[in-house]
């Protein structure tokens, strides 16, 4: 099998699952007991938040284990529902869905939600940024990197922004963690979203890092874990797994970033050199292993499964809904036209995959084209 | 080891573990991915819905997979703030603190909150909860059974009377599934909660039933999962652990019940027997596993640590908060005094557990009273 979907989810590396185990047998302690099976399980978790803490440059009370990125999304952004004086949130129109359906609750209860525009390559706009911000702007929470068409967006610059005017700043980092080298101490954000399952821990686990002196209340009230922040029994096996995962990412991030994004571009060269298949997204600043690609008058649909009939996973880039088919939001944020961004696919790579594996696939989307192509 | 805590977490049975591995390994796809890879999760988790909802006798549409009992608890009961026209909400003294600190957080957004009180063991009052309904209550939740103290609540009477009055009945069932025997088509709830590490699947799995029909809105906003009511990606593995350990704990539930309740009566008798051990909570209706003893005199967090260096795993029943002591809530809802509640240990028998364990630890148990007795 060719795995080139690597933005949607990851195998669980072979290092986290052998870390996880002893946590999904013997050591099956609820860390709240006080007795040595128990204690066994909170070392598990407080280890895990001090080596997590340590790569990002963060206090390991500013970590919170949720159980998803979205969760974390949710969290970061619903919270504006607790303030009195802040009821105007800045977000962009190419947000994560967990971000933009939190925004359109929030409107709901009545908060102004502004979601900025985007240029042809997805970048927010600073200028747009800096004047949407008024007295009653509570949060900002643009990406770090899109999922989609995989821009970096300046999340430095705004952060400055968010500085200077004393307001919080979110960013979901799902897609960036382990592809984009950074840490929080240089990155100076007031929350941040992390997944698991997107860098070989497993599904079902995601953190919530929340700087120290950020006022917030819970998300999901109980009982006091998490320093009262985040109720549920703690998944121990996959907070130990995130944080290995974490770790092994960050060791060998330099050379796993050049290997991927020499990968992409090896690959990327070829497939432009096609009649008919067109790049989505930016040149620079682009995650390393992110492919965004159009082929014209060819159905993803069709195109993701004949690939699939030779074993090679590839994602659509727009979503399925009852049996209609909707064009990207994110294409349409950038100006492609419907014809475009309704035949748009997305490949994603990572430092497991070979440029046999490009060959391969590069041959077979050759293939469907000439067989699907109107 | 003895493991004496089944109330606060469970091993991961093998059957479940093996169940849930090809997840944790190689069939990692993204179950909204429609090449094949993807495609057997989705399979994983619609038939683990099948499965469940056979036991439960519902319908698949009305389960909803979460990520613990505390968010299920969470959504159910907060779902309120999107109400328009219901705005009051009755519970009891002695829910769990998913329960009990999701009320105060919607009572501080104006929600009205009526705590039911409970008779000295633990059933709530019905005529009191019939008093309390009014044309604004939006819901009534209460657990199935008591966590601490193990009484099994008059939730089909609780049922009958929510149905008259036209209003949402939420039970907290975390502790019930696979010690009380029910399905849901008898037992006629609108919500109930389950959490998957309570009966042998693993931690960070959980279920919200949501009966057909109920106007609910999402809690964790975002993709699509769980038809557009539940986002995050989701975790498949625990969603097959969770399944299995329903399926197991259901297809062996009379033989379970009956064997562990023989079991925690024989321990009973010789822990009551002794000078100075005093029962809280029922004799009848209470959960087949659960003995809350007060052992006067006896700090309970010096028997736990006692006991623990004969490798026994029980549980002090109040909840250690800054170094204080405070007495356990639901033993001053019942009425015991500040001593006894400061005294209490919690013991949670299964299926697993035997007559010798219970001869070891009542052996270790009257020595450790002998010891610390003041």
């Amino acid at each position: 099998m060719i795995y080139f979907d690597n933005a949607a989810t990851t195998k669980i590396s072979e290092n986290v699952l052998e870390e996880m185990m002893p946590y999904l047998k013997e050591n099956y302690g609820n860390a709240s007991s006080i007795y040595s099976l128990g204690q066994k399980s909170r070392a598990a978790i407080e280890n895990s938040r001090i080596k997590i803490a340590e790569i990002l440059k963060i206090k390991p009370s500013e970590i919170y284990f949720t159980s998803s990125g979205s969760e974390s999304d949710n969290w970061a952004i619903k919270d504006i529902l607790n303030k009195k004086e802040k009821n105007h949130i800045i977000s962009s129109r190419i947000e994560h869905p967990a971000v933009l359906n939190s925004l359109k609750y929030v409107e709901s209860k009545g908060i102004d939600v502004t979601l900025l525009s985007v240029d042809e390559f997805g970048n927010v706009n600073l200028d747009e940024l800096k004047n949407s911000i008024n007295d009653k702007t509570g949060l900002i929470s643009i990406m770090f990197a899109n999922n989609e068409i995989g821009t970096v967006e300046p999340v430095y610059e705004i952060s400055k922004i968010a500085r200077e005017n004393n307001i919080l700043f979110h960013t979901d980092a799902v897609q960036a963690i382990g592809n984009v080298k950074f840490n929080l101490k240089d990155l100076d954000v007031d929350m941040m979203s992390i997944s698991g399952h997107k860098l070989g821990a497993p599904k079902g686990i995601g953190i919530l890092y929340i700087k120290d002196g950020t006022e917030i209340n819970s998300f999901i009230h109980g009982g006091s874990q998490e320093r009262d922040r985040r109720a549920s029994t703690e998944n121990v096996a996959s907070i130990v797994g995130i944080a290995r995962a974490i770790s092994d990412a960050s060791e060998n991030i330099d050379e796993n970033i050049e290997y991927t994004k020499d990968l992409r571009d090896y690959f990327l060269e070829k497939l432009l050199n096609v009649d008919g298949i067109i790049l989505n997204g930016p040149i620079e600043n682009r995650l390393p292993g992110n492919i965004n690609i159009s082929l014209k008058g060819v159905k993803p649909q069709t195109m993701v499964r004949y690939l699939d009939m030779f074993d090679i996973c590839v994602s659509q880039g727009s979503a399925c809904a009852a049996g209609s088919i909707e064009p990207s939001y994110v294409l349409s944020a950038i100006g492609r036209s419907e014809e475009l961004a309704l035949s748009m696919i997305r490949i994603s790579l990572n430092h497991n995959n070979t440029k046999e594996e490009c060959d391969f696939v590069f041959d077979k989307i050759l293939r469907g084209m000439k067989k699907f192509k109107k």
